[in-house]
């Protein structure tokens, strides 16, 4: 493994490669060519061969990767060989929705608590876990021993205590997905996700397709 | 507005950008330095004067930009004058979690019809709409005249169809919030967020940063 810096966008291609290869191989399919993986992953094979780079040396010019080895090679690029304990703030229709999330578990992420300020939520179920007091976070987070994720889903206005609350308590790293900018301490990994900004950038490339092409009328 | 061609993660950052600016003059911030906005959104001043570039010119050297100049400037480049309808395929927890999600109506993109193949979900209420059957988004759509975006939100293995669905019915882009690789004709723009995938991204850097540090016992 390379210890250069590993651009941002390229660390963001590895979960589209892992996920096309463990489609592959639940297809039968045992040896890919980089082409044939980024037809699968929609970007071209020199994009594959540059960003396979960062993770080592391996596939055989003319015979293409081992699905299998590929797999675990990337899992172990990403940290993923240990399954990780995520813990949720924010309970409400958006937030408790991602607990009974399978996709999470299926990827080794495993959501065990649930926190909220809302008293007509907490102590609710939801996707198996019991939602909590925000004020208990500390003291759960302890007794689980290590929370690698924090993911936060609460109003606008709660969020930045949220994440303030999350990193006192010792968990590892943040995925806000509150459209609010957020501070977290160096060394706290902080991703964001704003579903709000994608529909504008949706919007941005739209205006472009319909400039190109003036207002079409669809045939009837 | 230049015509060039601007990379995708200029584009992204524009939705930060607006936000920032939004909330300035919420807190009746007039005007901005290039260096003030970026402390807002967490990057460098001449990265933000490299991305307006893209927009047009404005904003005086020394001066500073107006906000709400920028704001609207910014506002049209992503083609953001007009509001925009949105349907959703899928209305699961997640997918119908999404219906009362008021992020996307105070951003002008509002949520006008929910679909999806469940008999026990079809005619249930969410976040003021009633879920159809998929069979009937071709005429939905063609009733409501024009829909900008089709959020995807079904299981992994319902999501290419409904793209495909969505497409034939006209629906200009899709935003695509199942882990799965879809594809979409040219011409129709297609996002697509995967949540386990963020994960997956903050699961490397949490690697590389207790690598850097090693284990980290944290002060009692």
């Amino acid at each position: 493994m390379k210890s250069k810096k590993v651009p941002q966008a390229t660390i963001s291609r590895f979960p589209l490669y892992l996920r096309a290869l463990v489609n592959l191989l639940a297809r039968e399919v045992r040896i890919v060519s980089s082409q044939q993986l980024a037809e699968e992953v929609g970007t071209n094979s020199a994009q594959i061969r540059k960003d396979f780079s960062h993770v080592g040396e391996f596939g055989t010019r003319g015979v293409g990767y081992i699905v299998e080895d590929l797999i675990e090679q990337i899992s172990k690029f990403l940290g993923l060989l240990r399954s990780k304990k995520v813990i949720l703030v924010g309970a409400g229709k958006f937030g408790s929705s991602l607990l009974s999330y399978q996709g999470f578990r299926e990827r080794g992420f495993e959501v065990v608590a649930a926190f909220d300020i809302d008293q007509r939520k907490i102590g609710k179920k939801a996707g198996g876990v019991t939602v909590q007091n925000v004020d208990e976070i500390e003291e759960t987070v302890k007794n689980i021993g290590r929370v690698d994720v924090g993911i936060i889903a609460t109003p606008a206005g709660a969020a930045q205590e949220a994440a303030e609350r999350l990193v006192k308590a010792g968990v590892k790293s943040i995925l806000n997905l509150v459209p609010v900018n957020l501070e977290a301490p160096e060394g706290v990994p902080l991703r964001s996700v704003d579903l709000s900004g994608e529909l504008q950038i949706l919007s941005y490339y739209l205006l472009r397709t319909e400039t190109k092409r003036g207002p079409k009328k669809r045939p009837k």
